[in-house]
């Protein structure tokens, strides 16, 4: 069997790009995705199709595929529905070994439409052609500076790959990455998933070797068994992060009618994820803050988590999102207590999360980072409130805005040293410590600059305790799947459960 | 009996503040917070007291309150715990109305401090002094220029009122309403609440005309039945919305170390909200998203939700976070669908949510709001995607950071006015439109941007289509609040359970 990242190569390392039904009238998606294609700097050659045209932006215009004097890799298809089928039958005598197909209007809209769709897949499998979509809104390869795409978002080469069953779903999990300072390594806008399946670009991204951690929404299986056994295998290489849509009865009627896809109830994808090694997100948020924590955290050795804190209201907060994500927050041994003593002022609380109290000192912060890294009963850290840790000057009354530009200078360049050594701790001992923090100056872009800062070094500083609570839990479920063997695929699950009818629970 | 809003004047508008333990030295709270006050602007007479400093940050020190030639409206207080209540004797025999205790390490910390609290707590009410913490991070009234707080954070002045049992997240409600644009009327960090207690700022915030929305964190009630009762009766006048920690074991006894609060459970304090009609937020950022909605939005007549949306994955999301925030996402009746159909591509998915399909028109995006804010089968709107509806111009490829800043000027200049006929069509209706969306320009600072200039005029943008429904979700519950008559407090609870014993369900 061919290599699965050689046979991928021609869909995200082409060398060569034919743009069937390029255009030169702005606002058309021939002119805007051929635009970007060129805009974003991909150094391989591009041929435009299109029958009436000489040139299409700035390139000699082919009248058709056969016409190219070249074998291209890969072919980008924007023409309407009827005219698919005919480009895909045309790509596979040109010698075209993968294509996207951005045209809507197959399985999603109608029978007629699914009739065509029916054709194409049934073209493109005769043909061994890779076909994305249709009904996407394309890929992008930013290592390959590739983007086949819609959305003016061009993400920096990094190692997160993006499979999502929704183009604007898609773009939003791009932007969250990137205002993480993140990279992308793959992003693939799946749409009806007609002969690629979500599976299969998990399948390759599991052996990519620019993919560290995968994230993907998606709508509903084609294939639910076959769904869970790619999924079990890639997640004991790679994590896999997804954030499932359509599990209620509306939200699976909007699903039915936006990617012709069967949702399936809540529970019973609860139950795919946990038998498959997928860690779930509930919303596009936790999907890339879990995500992104993948990509330097070491994994816990279990759920107790021992939080430190700068705040008690956060400790509070952080507490119970710990015990919502799954997590525990035992008591600490006497012995970590002793230790905690020996440093901290007599009234601090004795307790977990371990409140450092105001006044405290910069040393304060590190020896309790130590100690409860040090404790047995704890398998992974929530830090919360790095200010203490911060050596930076403190702030006059009301201060002036050339002061505030002064310390948030500080603060960037305090903050990747900072975060260099929580995550030198973390590996020494083999602990996570997941971090969530305000910041000691009020300046309402601080926030973007110190992630692009800290993204660059692979670091996360999380907004919100509950964000710190999700991460770890996201990490443990990982871990225990990476720990334990798993059952066959199949044991807990009937098959018209995940892939038969949408039969739907209401949450 | 005396007027509340008067009652309260010493406290929020204070014509002359008493510093007591006022400080020289750096660092000192009695430095920081005096620093903080002077700074923000505080336009009437400061006293600072200490008996060893001959002048303090510039001004007069004085060596006793009896020795301050004026009756100070206001005393703030941040000497040790021990002389706290010779302090206290201190403010009544010299008329002092109102008193902030900073100072920690009272009935959070052990039974010596829970003596030391009610005794201060007894010579308060013997003398009428309005008391607030210990324990806490102070007091902010922004429309008076009254900073009397540990953070370094100013908010504007505005209509937005936080009550917080925590000093930190106090301070991060208020960050989260400033990134929103808008302001704040009262801030409290109401701490161990000895005296005052979150029902008597809810009381005075209800008729304060400066508020328009209380915001509040509470990690427990110490007599949950007169909170039910006030709160009760406040949300007849104005929303409160709140966020409640110690939902959980872990977290109970989290707060009960940090504010010695007896927690309750989360199914009781469930019930305590919808009895008094109050909005219940699941996080911080739920609380402010909320919250700053109440300032603009009308209420809807039900829970009855139409999306309309520039992409399908996004109405997906929205369709399951409607439904599992307690609102209904119901087909549209024929007429609408009719109506619908005269505008939209025969393509679209003649659903809700309505999927205005890629390709849309500027005026589809305004016709569709329009049929759905006709439709009577929907109470309240959710917008995803305000994209189609910007008049700029088309984005090149590869955008210059020149092009990318013109059209972000372009942008921030036409949200304003989209946003205005919003709320003017939320307003002819009398149905909410509540707008999630991201920017046809990907910049990381414009979301920032974007929320100030909104918020100057009292609108959001909602960063995720969850968001939305949990907005008008929110919306929904208090507007049936609103209409229908509540039960007499107390039916649904037994007393213990909401003030007793901290027997906790671990979520």
């Amino acid at each position: 069997m061919e290599n699965i990242v050689e046979k991928f190569k021609p869909l995200f390392s082409p060398r060569s790009v034919a743009f069937v039904g390029a255009s030169n009238r702005p606002g058309k998606w021939g002119s805007i995705i051929l635009g970007n294609l060129l805009g974003a700097g991909f150094e391989g050659r591009v041929y435009p199709v299109n029958p009436k045209e000489k040139t299409i932006q700035g390139l000699r215009a082919y009248r058709a595929l056969a016409d190219i004097p070249d074998r291209p890799d890969l072919a980008v298809i924007v023409v309407p529905p009827p005219a698919v089928s005919t480009v895909i039958d045309q790509c596979i005598t040109a010698g075209v070994r993968a294509c996207v197909v951005i045209t809507a209007g197959f399985a999603e809209l109608d029978e007629a439409g699914a009739r065509l769709q029916q054709e194409m897949v049934e073209k493109a499998r005769a043909g061994g052609l890779l076909l994305v979509g249709p009904n996407c809104n394309g890929i992008m390869s930013p290592p390959e500076k590739l983007h086949v795409a819609m959305p003016p978002v061009y993400p920096p080469p990094g190692q997160v790959a993006i499979v999502a069953q929704s183009g604007n779903v898609a773009t939003s999990i791009a932007r969250r990455v990137m205002k993480r300072g993140f990279g992308v390594s793959r992003f693939v806008s799946s749409g009806n998933e007609a002969v690629l399946h979500c599976e299969d670009y998990l399948a390759y991204l599991a052996d990519d070797p620019r993919t560290r951690v995968i994230l993907s929404y998606v709508e509903g299986f084609r294939d639910g068994r076959r769904f869970l056994e790619i999924a079990g295998a890639v997640s004991r290489k790679k994590p896999i992060v997804i954030l499932k849509a359509g599990g209620t009865e509306a939200g699976a009627r909007a699903a039915m009618s936006h990617t012709a896809a069967l949702a399936g109830s809540d529970a019973t994808f609860d139950a795919v994820c946990r038998q498959a090694g997928v860690v779930r997100a509930r919303d596009m948020d936790d999907l890339v803050n879990m995500g992104v924590s993948f990509v330097r955290q070491p994994l816990p050795g279990g759920r107790r988590a021992g939080i430190i804190t700068a705040g008690g209201g956060w400790g509070v907060l952080a507490a119970d999102a710990c015990v919502r994500a799954g997590l525990q927050v035992p008591a600490l041994p006497p012995e970590t207590l002793s230790e905690l003593d020996t440093f901290l002022p007599p009234w601090w609380n004795r307790g977990n999360p371990v409140d450092l109290v105001a006044g405290l000192q910069r040393e304060h912060l590190w020896k309790g980072l130590e100690c409860l890294l040090r404790c047995d009963a704890v398998d992974g850290i929530i830090l919360l409130g790095i200010m203490p840790a911060l050596p930076i000057k403190p702030l006059p009354p009301r201060p002036s805005p050339e002061v505030i530009e002064e310390r948030q200078a500080d603060l960037l360049a305090a903050a990747g040293e900072l975060f260099d050594r929580f995550m030198e701790m973390a590996h020494d001992f083999g602990k996570p410590v997941v971090v969530a923090s305000e910041f000691p100056v009020h300046s309402p872009d601080l926030e973007i600059h110190m992630a692009a800062r800290l993204g660059e070094r692979e670091h996360v500083c999380y907004a919100r305790p509950e964000d710190a609570a999700t991460v770890l839990a996201g990490l443990a479920a990982y871990a225990e799947n990476t720990r334990h063997p798993r059952p066959t695929p199949g044991r807990v699950l009937k098959k018209e459960a995940i892939s038969g009818e949408a039969k739907q629970n209401v949450a």
